[in-house]
């Protein structure tokens, strides 16, 4: 099985609403209560377009059945989903047959210690790039282990490399590994430990 | 040591603002390519309070220095920030002197497996509640090793508790345990090692 690595773009609404919104949650984090912006103003805005977004979707139950459609990436994960505006997003490009990788540059949304990024968001990209790394070497699971080591902290603001690598394939048994690096030097490493089960999708 | 356990609520404007983008946030992955919205429309509207944002808030710089001011809970991280659209937000109770939890329902923006917790937010949510419990036990740090067992899916749309637990202190390396359950079964548990070490804060 080969799957696309790319979750795509589409030119036209879903994503660019997405895009726009990631905006909106990195000028929010950075302007806090240091802005001059009229701030009940603009939680009128956004509450407006969540009621104009609820009052025209479908039941989240039908959304479910669409976004698990078919077989390959889905777009609304919290890492490489275009339709998720949490995701930074994460683009992944093949390296070899069994490796992955995306360049990325955080902002303060993603923020642990000062200027640096938060560990539990290295362990999230990390858990999902090395369970994309399944998927493009051909067996997959659900995470049974994940182990994070942190070696340096993570930079905001500056390019960070996220690389996977499935390593064996064991039975069920799938061991993968991967790391984050900021100008060559590894950051954070990650060894996981995957079970080849899958969920039933919703129909 | 002790902590403020709970980052507060600020009756006014940044709170009510970011709670606003967090329902935009799950209105946009529950509408995806399904909804009648036009997305052209709100990708307008969210991209001009961006705007109005970006042009009413301080230099990142400043706003990095006023984010770490003072010694208590930072409003902005990405798991209880208040101030963070991209945080459920946990809100943290005391359970005694070393434990601490928080409940929460994770929604859409949150999956990875069809209607369950992405594994990778999981660990999010642990390290970061790990991190917590340090800082309430009275000795914290950065993480130096997360480890993350996956025992059953976690459940979307279910309340979750989340508990954390500082196991020891040793010199400057601190252990601290933690585990999400759904109805009373235990999901996803977590070890953590940390190190007694504090990033400058930005001035």
């Amino acid at each position: 099985m080969t799957i696309d690595l790319h979750s795509g773009t589409r030119p036209a609404g879903v994503d660019a609403a997405v895009a726009a919104a990631r905006r909106v949650i990195d000028a929010l984090v950075r302007a806090g209560d240091m802005t001059d912006a009229d701030m009940s103003d603009i939680a009128d805005r956004l509450n407006a377009v969540a009621d104009d977004l609820d009052s025209s979707s479908p039941p989240v139950d039908d959304r479910l059945v669409d976004m698990w459609r078919g077989d390959g990436m889905t777009r609304h994960d919290p890492v490489a989903g275009r339709e998720n505006p949490i995701a930074p997003p994460l683009d992944y490009t093949a390296v070899d047959s069994r490796t992955i990788e995306a360049e990325a540059t955080l902002g303060l949304p993603y923020q642990g210690p000062p200027s640096c990024v938060h560990g539990g968001v290295s362990a999230l990209l990390l858990d999902h790039t090395l369970g994309v790394a399944n998927g493009w070497a051909g067996a997959s699971g659900v995470t049974a282990e994940l182990t994070v080591r942190y070696h340096r902290l993570t930079p905001l603001f500056e390019p960070l490399t996220i690389t996977a690598r499935q390593i064996s394939v064991d039975g069920r048994k799938i061991r993968t590994t991967g790391e984050i690096k900021a100008g060559g030097e590894t950051c954070v490493s990650a060894e996981g430990l995957f079970i080849a089960k899958h969920p039933p999708r919703p129909r």
